[in-house]
Parts: structure tokens; C-alpha cells; sequence
């Protein structure tokens, strides 16, 4: 199509509201449109490249017996009370009443809409395994919507859900799930992604994984061995301390420590190391406000997922007042009030002689030992992972941490919803199951402005051809000089005629400059300049954005030459 | 793929609450679910044949220079408050609070977020004309969803948005886009849809047209001349009626009627013609529940769009009280309380002598005349047109009512969303103006369901090949014999290669009228019969599902026979 045609406009300032380039670029080059809190508009540049991406998607999911369904955006709310996440789920899930007074809610995850369409189907062993999925806009009522499209609340999503009548079965699928995956991200450009252990949340279940593109500007931390294969997300990666014991323990004293509210205060004040120091974090729970405080070595953070796995219900921090049965500052396991339950982080184990809070105001204990001290003190994995932590793998101290963006995730769900919503299969000996799940979601916008991330420079984003949302950029930067025109004309209607998508710039009175940041703004991968003082020597300059070809070749071989990098550039793309 | 492993189930019973065939046959196939009122899921089956309708609307769309974006299912309310529909609109716009207390809207419509989406890109006379449109889903709050996809609460539907700078401009394209719906309706196979003038109802703007599918199980009533091309819907068909004066007045005179309170109950009493009577249909404006008296002859029906568009406001059926001005049973035009107002349809006249109320408990007018007794009398167009009415085309009395399905319609918009939302351009004299707008709108599932309406038997529906989730289906009645089933995999096998879309039953211990029942209700055009008694003579059965090819060929020939008649499908659609 040509340029001059395109919805959109395009302009130079960076928004002041875009804190990462992506946003800033998809802003800037026409691609989207904020329309209200974490709810954007896309004009036709983005349209173009999510439908190639979606096109992607539905190829590797019908590869592994995908079938593809539609099911709704607004549903009843019985369908959420079947499976309970009608009262578990907090706000982020839209409730509202329909003209009938009927309780609705929002589709931000499909889960039991895909029981619900399968379950009378289901009903024989003999239909198993199968895998349905859609591709769908969902809402999700994010507290704090950012970075464009990277975190919105309404967005389009690929989210499949698959049946099995053994765990077995299920770990097949999800093998090949997993190498699916592995292939649309490398399809879509960006192969560097990798996978994480991740922790499932409220999506129920065990084992699941995330596909992360490091890059500074995600929200996750992803914990890496630099020695093994090793990864895990933050939430979910296990955190191995080891104390070394000098086998000399000291005697247990409560001495008075004055305005030492702080680790670093007492630690300064009794001249001890942090690392042979007891912190105390303290969380309620949010059921009956009831205390948990959460013990750490001096220098580790609490993994707040991890201890709300453990505790097993939702918490939050607390709010110690006076009436509390905590002296806030002084808090230790040592003589903690039986109204609280605490945890001691494995960080704590072997620490011979430790300093912790005396639940005294104004007073610590120093020579604490957990083992000697405490009756049945059992340790828990409740810290957070810091960088050089010994790898729970290869068991050498060479984690780092880095941030990710989540481009994918992966979830053995179990039974979790074939069991709250009573879906079961017979048997070939006529006993009755519930079948065992998995899912599999990618978000189709954040993973357009994933790979925006990972592949721009400061003019523009630098797509991959193969989600392009064309594959040529054809700019006749002289359309008023007659021979210039008539060269462009042709190599588009003959590129079209090839089946090369083509944007064609032949603005009249457009300087040269403008049409070269309009280009960089599209980031069509070729691009094409017809000029008169290329044709004199009856050439074409032809390059690529990501400035790896830059050649001046002759008009008749221009076709060829472009059909070429083309078919080059696609397979760069699979063979990387 | 394998019938086996399709996603669906399919069974014989029909469903007690399908009152139409489409419905019943697409639930009895495995093509919908219900979820709730109004509200579908989509299984594989009913998907294929949904993005196959899809993506003849977006060639369709693409050729007339549409630009196909995504606006959001959930808006702000602030971009309905700018064009007053947030208020305007009653309880099918769904309303919400999000986490944040800010109100939202369900899309159940698109105007506002695509005025929104190029305000500032339109600001320029240069730009125009264009037109974006988009698929997605809507959800619109429907009191009485019916007729399964026919009309639903939630639906995916195809919104296109075209702005001008002239009058004529938009005409162009209008006609345009008017032709581009006509392909679009041949390539789905039902070139039968007509187009019919319309009511613009809350959309605003003035001319616009229907597509209707007629078919008894239609909603709308649609107007046609068997004489001339004159077809509308019923809304807004202008009713024409004669009356032959006998130039013979007699004298106004209020006589007794005890206890006749209908048209039949005077006529009979008076022993005059229903022709010659007055009927008085009573309604109330929402606003402020002032009374609407609309008169038409005893033989017509009150149009109730006609009168709402000349009220230009809302209104409903009255309910007269004791207090009420007006005499229930007995209301005319003459004499009438000038607390109310009235509205005489052109059905009255020229009636020299009329029988109406006499605005008097227990009494009637006789030989009124309206000319002569009313000052001022204007007469407008509010009654329904009945069968054998005067076509306002050719002028023959040669009208007819049929039953409809709206399968599209196409609105000339006007400026009433560009104004509202101050959206202008500037031209290039430097004036600003506001954009002229068309709006043009198809829902795909109702799509579907239509066709599946048009072209069905008891068995199941017959897709046109087009959009039928296959295009051949392939049926080894004995896979247990050994021939049979090399026959019929090799023909799987090579189809696939030839890149036809086969769905392929090899099911093992199913009966061979089971598997026909099963392919009738999933309505492929082409179907295959590989059998034992069949392979005795080398042959396999070549049918179609709407009967018309029926015939033995030779194994070796199966597949050219295939490719051909496939293709002969294709372009029988076509050639119409």
C-alpha cells in the first residue's frame, strides 16, 4: 500500500508518559493509541504484525493437535463460582451485573470456559488426549497498568488448555508444548528467549515454566547459573545458604540494645557481622489479620510468594500497634509470643551464635542458636536469592539475577478444575476420573512489544520480516522528477506482483529526511530508495534496517536481488 | 484431520429449546455451547467456518482500500459521554465500575473509539477519504436473546468506519462498499440477500440499507414490489393509501355507542366500514410520560419507528388512567383534549365520512370529516404497509411482506459522531469542517447461522464450499478390512498433499449410518465412501451433500475427479 495512505501519524517527540523505548516508539511510529487506563487502540501498522504473530501461534499450536475454539468475554458468574475463583480471585477479576440483575464476569483467563465446552465431550477415555485453545481479547483489571503494551489491562491472548488421563500424558504434551513454544519465539524473532521455573499462583497446580526475554525493562527477576542450565524465576527459585560453623558457641545473654530498631543499628552498636544477625519480617493474614513473621539471615530478603505458598492462604504486611503481641524493632524466635506463627529461613541453620530481637523493647539476645535454643526448630525456604547464591543445580555459588519480561508461560494445572467442576471420564474398566490439565497462554501485544524491546534502535523498532508489517520499504524520495516515479511505480507493481508486501512512500513534498525517519519508524526490514542520482548511474540503493546490507544495485537486478534477501532473511530466521 | 479426534460431540435428539432449525442443527453438530443467555462458546467445527467467513470480509474490505485495526471490548465511559450515547443509550449498553470506581463501557458499537482512533490523524483534507474497520467482539445487553447465533448477547462482528470530506464522497464509497457486501454475501453462498432501505434507528445519519436473507424464521418484516425493484424494511417502507371520494359529505354528528370500545365493536354497531373508521393508538413519551395519540385507519397498523423518528423522542405504549386526558375506548381527533398531541396518518385521507371517538364515555363521531371539522389537519406517514399496499416506487399495488434475517447493514452516518466528538479537518482553503461519516457492519456468527438457515435439510446443514469447515469428508465405513482402509489413507494422504481439507472418519466399530449421520451434520460439500462392496469393482462413491453428484469412480481416478468437481464448487459460487 502506499505510505500516504496509512491511518496513523507518525511525529518525532518522545511522550513524556513512556518510560521504556518500546511505548515510546510504538507511540511514536503510529502503531497504537491509549484510549483509557491500560486500554490501548491498534491502527493498522500493529494490526499487521499481531496478525502475523497470531498466524505464527495458530501454526505451532495446530503442529501439536491444537484445535482452535472461541469461547466468551463475558461470562456467567456461576461458571467462576463452580470452580470457586469467583471469591478467590481479588479485583483484578470484573464482576457486573447484567440487565437482569445476573451476576457477569470478565474473561481474564479461560480455564473454566474450556471445562465447561469439553466436559460432556470428555466424558470417555477414548477422546483423550486433546488440546483446544483460542486465541481471544481478555480484561484483567491490573492495579497498575505500564510500559504499553507490556503490562495492560485488556489485551488479545492465545491461552490453551489440554486433557489427559495420566500425569504421564500430560508431561508428553507439555514436552512438546514446551518445544512449540521454543519455535514461535524463534519465529517471531526473538530466539534468545529462555525458559524459567516458575511458581504457578492461582492458576493451581505444580510444575510450570515461563518463557522470559531478559531485558532491563522487564518486571520479573530471573534467577541463572552462569555454570549450568539453570534458571528460575525470583518467585519460584530455591535459595541454598550455608553457614560454616566455627563449633563454638557462645552462651545465650539478653543484653540492652537503646534505639537499635534497625539490622544495621544492632549490628553497629554489638560490633557483630550482618551475616550472624536475625531479621524479622512480619506479614498478617488476610482472613483473620492473624500475625506470621517471617525470620531471614540479616543480609537475605523474604520471598513473599514462597511464604504465602506456605502459609497457605493470602497475607499481607503488618500493621504492629501497641495492643499487638509484638514489640516492633525487638522481634526474635527466641520467647516469641505463642500468638504469632513464625518461620525460620534454611539461612538461619548453623549460625552458631546469632543476634536476634528479645521481644523486650530496647533488648536483643546475642549467642542465640536456633538448635540449642529452640525446641523443634524446622528451617523453610523463604528468602529471596541474591546474586553469586550457590546454584540449587550445579551446587557452585554462580547465580546471577536479571530482569525478564514474561513473553509466555506453560502450567500443569492437575485436576484442579476437573475436579471443582465435577468433570470426569469412564475408564476402559469403567472407573471415573478427572481428567489432569494443562495450559498454555501467550500474550499476543506484549510479545509485539517484547520483540519492539529487544530489536530498535533510537529511530525505530528493527522487526524480524517474518511479524514485519511489511517486508519492503520502497521511497521514491523525488516522485516530482518523472524517470524517479516511473522506476518506483514499476518495482511496486512488480514486488506486489511477487507477493512482496510493500509500503510505497511517493509523497510529493516530503524532504528526503522525513521519509527516512517514517521509515525507521515502520521498521520494515528492506528498504528500497529510488533517486535521481542513483538512477544516473541506473541504479537503486538497497538496504536493510538493521543496517547489515547496504548496496547500490542496478535497476533490471533490483527484483531478483530483493526476492533473494527476502528468502534469506526468512530463513535467517529459522536457522538461527 | 481425523473425525475421531474432533472436539464436539454430535447426537440425534433435537433440542427441546431450539425453536429453529439452524439452531438446533449447529448444537445437535457440535458447533456452539451454551453458556449463558445469549452467550456461546464456539467448538472447532463452527471456528473453521467462522474464520473462513472471516477472511472473505477482510479480502472484501481490503480491495475497497479498508484498513483493518482493533479497538478495545472495554472503553471509558468519558468516549460515550462525548457523543451522548453513554446516556442516550438504554440498558443493552452494559455499564461498569472498575477497580478504580471509573465508569466503563462494553463496545457494543464501535463509532466513538474510531472517531477517537484518527481525530488528530484526520486533521487534514489530504488524509480523507479512508475507511478502518475491524473484527472483534461485542457484547450488547440484548433483552431477548433468541434464535441461537441469530441473536445473541456476545457476538464477533466486522465494523468498518469510512470518513469523507463531501456528500458525494461518501456516496462514492457507499456504493462502493454497497457492492463489496453483495461479493461478500456471494462468496458466502447466499447470493440470494437483497438489500432494503431502513430505519437508521440510533446510529443516526439518514440513508441507509439492509441485507436480508428472507427466510420465514426472520425477525424482520421487509416490504417488496412484485412489479419493480422497490424493496424496504418494514420501518421504514412509506405506507401509500387512496381514498376514492364520493364527493358526499354529511353532517358531523356524535351519536351513542354503548360499550363499543374497538374498531369491530363500532363498525358492526354503526354497520359502516372499517375503512371509513378512525383508530386511535395511544403512547407516552419516556421523558415525561406526556400522551401521543397517533390515528390511522381502522385497517392499519401504527408503525412504531415511523412515529418515534417524527416524535423525535422515546416513547412507549400508554397506560391510561381515570385521570389520563383522554377516554379510553373512545378517543378521536375531533374534540380531543389539547393537553395531548396527535398525529393523523395519510391513511385518513380523504375520507369524506368517518366514524372515530367522540372523546366521550359511551359516543362516537359519525361523517366526520377532517378537512372540514379540524383546523389545520396535516397528515404524516406513521402506519405500517400492508400486503397489496402501493408501491411508493412504480405505484401499483403490487407490495408484499416477507419475513427476514439481517445479515449486514450499511449506515450513511453523516456528522453526527464527527461533531459530537469535535472531530474537524482543515481544508484547503484553510476552513475547518466536520468528517461525513458511513458506518457498514456484518455479524459473523449470525453470518453463519443464516447461511446454515438458507441451506439446510433434516439432516444437517449444506455448506456452501467456502465456508465449510471442510471441503471433503472422507469416510472408510470398514476400517477393519484391510483394503478399505489403505484405499481411504491413501486418499487421506494425497488430498492433504493437493491441499484439500479433509476430514477423514476411520472410526473403528461405528456404523456406517452413523457415520453418514454424522457427516450430514457436519454438512462438508464433498463426500467420500470407501467400502469393501464398493472396492469389488475398484471404485469409491463420489457425492455431494446437496445430492446434485452422486456417482462411482475408480480408485485411480478419485482424486482427479475430486480436485475437479472441488473446483467446479468454488467457481459455481462465483458465477452465480
Amino acid at each position: 500500500m502506499k505510505l500516504k495512505n496509512l491511518v496513523g501519524l507518525r511525529f518525532k517527540e518522545r511522550p513524556a508518559d513512556c518510560v521504556i523505548d518500546s511505548h515510546a516508539l510504538m507511540v511514536r511510529g503510529g502503531y497504537m493509541k491509549y484510549v483509557g487506563n491500560g486500554i490501548f487502540s491498534e491502527y493498522p501498522v500493529l494490526h499487521r504484525i499481531t496478525a502475523k504473530i497470531e498466524n505464527i501461534i495458530r501454526e505451532e499450536m495446530n503442529r501439536i493437535d491444537g484445535q482452535e475454539v472461541l469461547f466468551p468475554v463475558v461470562m456467567p458468574a456461576e461458571l467462576w463460582q463452580e470452580s470457586g475463583r469467583y471469591d478467590s480471585i481479588g479485583n483484578e477479576l470484573v464482576r457486573f451485573q447484567d440487565r437482569s440483575k445476573s451476576k457477569m464476569v470478565l474473561g481474564m483467563t479461560h480455564e473454566e470456559a474450556a471445562v465447561h465446552l469439553v466436559r460432556e465431550y470428555g466424558q470417555s477415555y477414548q477422546q483423550y488426549p486433546f488440546m483446544i485453545y483460542q486465541i481471544q481479547r481478555k480484561f484483567r483489571d491490573e492495579a497498575r497498568p505500564r510500559a504499553g503494551m507490556i503490562r495492560v489491562r485488556e489485551f488479545t491472548m492465545k491461552d490453551a488448555y489440554s486433557f489427559h488421563t495420566s500425569q504421564e500424558d500430560l508431561e508428553q504434551y507439555y514436552a512438546k508444548c514446551y518445544d512449540a513454544y521454543n519455535r514461535i519465539f524463534q519465529r517471531v524473532g526473538i530466539p534468545e528467549v529462555v525458559t524459567v521455573a516458575s511458581d504457578s499462583g492461582m492458576m493451581g497446580g505444580n510444575i510450570s515454566h515461563e518463557y522470559m526475554l531478559l531485558n532491563e525493562v522487564g518486571e520479573d527477576s530471573i534467577v541463572l547459573c552462569s555454570e549450568c542450565d539453570y534458571r528460575a524465576n525470583m518467585e519460584a527459585a530455591e535459595n541454598i545458604v550455608e553457614n560454616i560453623s566455627s563449633n563454638n558457641l557462645a552462651a545465650l545473654e539478653c543484653i540492652e540494645t537503646p534505639d537499635c530498631k534497625t539490622i544495621e543499628d544492632v549490628c553497629s552498636f554489638l560490633k557483630s557481622d550482618v551475616e550472624s544477625s536475625c531479621k524479622a519480617v512480619v506479614y498478617q493474614k488476610n482472613a483473620d489479620d492473624a500475625f506470621v513473621v517471617a525470620f531471614v539471615r540479616g543480609d537475605y530478603e523474604v520471598n513473599e510468594t514462597k511464604l504465602r505458598n506456605l502459609v497457605g492462604e493470602e497475607i499481607h504486611p503488618a500493621e504492629i500497634t501497641a495492643d499487638s503481641p509484638l514489640v516492633a524493632g525487638y522481634i526474635g524466635p527466641y520467647g516469641i509470643s505463642d500468638q504469632v506463627s513464625f518461620y525460620c529461613d534454611n539461612s538461619l541453620k548453623g549460625i552458631d551464635s546469632m543476634v536476634a530481637g528479645a521481644n523486650k523493647e530496647g533488648f536483643h539476645y546475642v549467642g542465640l542458636n536456633l538448635e540449642r535454643d529452640l525446641e523443634n526448630v524446622t528451617y523453610v525456604d523463604i528468602a529471596k536469592v541474591k546474586d553469586g547464591g550457590i546454584c540449587p543445580c550445579c551446587g557452585k555459588p554462580a547465580l546471577t539475577i536479571k530482569r525478564g519480561i514474561e513473553v509466555g508461560n506453560i502450567f500443569q494445572l492437575g485436576t484442579k478444575y476437573t475436579k471443582s467442576m465435577n468433570m470426569q471420564y469412564v475408564d476402559k474398566d469403567g472407573a471415573t476420573h478427572n481428567p489432569i490439565m494443562g495450559c498454555y497462554g501467550i500474550g499476543i501485544g506484549r510479545l509485539a512489544a517484547s520483540v519492539c524491546e529487544a530489536k530498535h534502535d533510537e529511530y525505530g523498532p528493527i522487526w524480524p520480516i517474518s511479524i514485519a508489517p511489511w517486508e519492503v520499504h520502497l521511497c521514491c524520495i523525488r516522485p516530482d522528477d518523472e524517470q524517479s516515479k516511473k522506476v518506483a511505480d514499476d518495482l511496486y507493481e512488480e514486488l506486489k506482483k511477487h507477493n512482496v508486501e510493500v509500503i510505497y512512500d511517493d509523497r510529493d513534498g516530503v524532504r528526503a529526511g522525513q521519509m527516512f525517519a517514517d521509515a525507521d519508524l515502520l521498521g520494515v526490514p528492506i528498504r528500497i530508495i529510488v533517486s535521481p542520482r542513483n538512477l544516473k548511474e541506473n541504479s537503486v540503493e538497497i538496504s536493510t534496517r538493521d543496517k547489515s546490507v547496504s548496496d547500490r544495485v542496478e535497476v533490471a537486478s533490483a527484483l531478483d536481488y530483493i526476492l533473494n534477501l527476502k528468502e534469506k532473511m526468512y530463513s535467517d530466521i529459522l536457522n538461527v
